[in-house]
């Protein structure tokens, strides 16, 4: 049916796709009854189905589902909250129905407020689905299908310390942030200068690469004096992710002019949110409206309040922190046995194994990558790969992720590797 | 709280604001315990917190919701279900969050199958908040804070056959149609040959305006000899409202090549669609994968369901069409003892009063529209405006609107448009 009625060019994860019936926590039923321990779903963030934010959904649904022209208060208590996560500047929010909206809407306001159309990105970078996240998406325009960038565009290198020009030594976040520099120069010469710079805030289609340090001070300086904005996506990343801080920018001791949110923000409840200064807010409200049909309605705050208390509540920020840590030290000490382990990183539960034939070329293995996640599943583990040559094992877990689904994952992994070596 | 924390580009709707509390079918309550007969909401579409719909949402929320990499019978149920309200040849469906996603894949879609960038569109039209669709949106570039159209957009007149060049009587259909070509022309002129033709298959922001018979079949003929796709957007005025048929495209006898909905969709859960033919889905897949996080997931697509089966089981386009019809003689009666009413039009649930100073002349009143929506909001009835004057009373309520309610829209109108008259 699904060959039939849905379009080609949505494929399903795995060789043979799982048919989920069911989700509880950090599990994935089957309809045969097979559990699966759920190690990429970075957007039922707070575990499937958590029961208070089902029972929120469900209440509110019931009562009352109508757009933001009303007055509500769902809408301000949840815009309250979700700013006082937030640096005191970032305080006016606007609320979509996804991710690819929230950046869509981020790119509006940056040329408001600059009134310069040219957009920097990061190399890898996923932003979003439309017409114009594709153009900003390296992943995508230089991806399958894609045909480059459009003139309004310009990339700048993955800031990536194991594959990249600089390591870590080498004052890499200073010298690739100087890159935006050379951009800047570029879409200037075209008549595009820039008015946006977009980064993930940890790189994920990327290969869940983490900015080296100092990096976003200084793009944020170079951003700046090219009269530019700095958009920080942490639509795969935030909310407590990283562990360390509750949004991943601030792991880089900088504030952005405008934050984009999507995925785990509504735990799978489509939503999405851009927070702002008040400053560009005001230079957005240039007199076109701006109108979400279904952004901010009562059901979509309550959902995203509910998702935010829960954080709160479950302490699931610190719990990133420590059962990624350990997780992260387990994987680690898989670097030691096997030579294709060619990197562990990341940050909270938001980590990558990078997996090479040879450590010192750094030849990716996209082969072993594709066997560990399909060996992995016969496991009752899911995984998925990422990264520009897809060699990334990537782990984004439900933050509701045990210290023993940790041990557990690590231990089936160990014999995966092992199996396949042989 | 709004004030401070929500973007000032977000406007209320009435002079001061409903706090809404509660949706119970066609009526809304507010914090103090009144009702609100709602005639302006086609989002919730078949009831404000409609049971079957509020149930099944309910159910599914607690159950499973992730992503469409995994198979899921509700995404295909669902999207055999919706494919068969539609000609044989829409076949193949994508699903989005909201409306603005839809006709940004559409957008894509089209371009993709054509190898053409250019876009016809109507003037008057709204299509969308993201970039491309505003750029796309004469509603929006013509409008305040507007840029006028980019170079690949050419806009066609709206055809009005109310205040615009042709009357039905001069084969308006027709003629209006024939402005495609030359649109088609400048476009070609600039180098951005049509890729699509975008048309609301009753126009909205453009003042609730009913296409002249022959413009679509007349639009898709000069629209194909252009080598472009036409894109229905079924958005605002999709899923039986128009009461004669299911699609209001169907009205016209035409079949596009691509639909759009969105808004009632998902009775307000936030869904958005995009169906289209084998051929062009095809064509889409060149390699780029589209994938939407939220877009088909367990709950979006039980919703999508529900809403279909219960326009089926309360059989609620028959019950726009004869209600709507009702509505329109009662408004048209109105026409008859008011100079001020210039014009009654739309089709089922879909409907227009607009307003002048002088039927000649056809001066637009948008002070009396903005006084009649205020007075009626005083009555308890919740009307707006719309069109590019501003003087067009729009009137699309939930489809379970009665004949009682449609009598006492009919009457309190006449009892307020008496008393502004004095």
């Amino acid at each position: 049916m699904r060959r039939r009625l849905l379009g080609p060019s949505l494929s399903t994860s795995y060789g043979e796709p799982i048919h989920v019936v069911r989700g509880v926590g950090q599990y994935l039923y089957d309809a045969e009854g097979n559990e699966y321990l759920d190690c990429v779903n970075n957007v039922c963030h707070v575990g499937h189905c958590h029961p208070k934010v089902v029972r929120v959904a469900q209440e509110q649904i019931a009562v009352l589902n109508t757009n933001t022209r009303y007055l509500h208060e769902n809408i301000v208590q949840y815009a309250e909250k979700l700013t006082e996560t937030l640096p005191n500047r970032l305080d006016v929010c606007f609320f979509v129905s996804s991710g690819s909206e929230a950046n869509e809407l981020a790119l509006r306001m940056a040329r408001a407020h600059s009134g310069r159309d040219g957009v920097i990105v990061v190399d890898g970078a996923y932003h979003g689905n439309t017409s114009t996240m594709v153009d900003i998406s390296p992943y995508k325009y230089n991806g399958p299908g894609g045909k480059g960038p459009p003139s309004f565009v310009e990339a700048v290198s993955m800031p990536d310390t194991y594959r990249g020009k600089y390591r870590e030594r080498d004052n890499a976040g200073y010298k690739y942030a100087q890159e935006i520099s050379t951009a800047a120069t570029a879409l200037n010469d075209r008549s595009h200068p820039p008015g946006a710079f977009f980064c993930e805030s940890v790189l994920s289609c990327g290969g869940q690469i983490v900015l080296p340090a100092g990096y976003l001070t200084n793009a944020y300086g170079v951003v700046r004096e090219e009269n530019a904005f700095y958009v920080a996506d942490e639509v795969q990343v935030g909310f407590g992710r990283v562990g360390t801080h509750f949004w991943a920018f601030e792991t880089q001791g900088v504030v952005p002019d405008i934050v984009t949110m999507g995925k785990p923000i509504g735990n799978g409840h489509p939503l999405g949110a851009v927070v702002t200064t008040r400053e560009i807010a005001e230079s957005f409200a240039n007199g076109m409206e701006y109108f979400s049909t279904f952004g901010g309605n009562p059901v979509s705050s309550a959902v995203g309040l509910a998702v935010l208390e829960v954080l709160e509540e479950e302490k699931l920020q610190e719990h990133a922190l420590e059962v990624g840590s350990g997780l992260k030290a387990g994987l680690d000490s898989l670097k030691g046995r096997y030579e294709a382990v060619g990197d562990v990183r990341g940050i909270g539960l938001f980590l990558g194994v990078e997996l090479v034939r040879d450590r010192e070329t750094l030849e990716p293995d996209r082969k072993l990558a594709s066997q560990v996640v399909e060996n992995m599943k016969k496991e009752g583990i899911l995984l998925s790969t990422d990264g520009p040559l897809h060699n990334v094992i990537k782990i984004k877990p439900p933050l509701v992720f045990s210290h023993s689904d940790s041990t557990r994952l690590v231990e089936t992994l160990d014999r995966v590797l092992s199996d396949l070596r042989h």
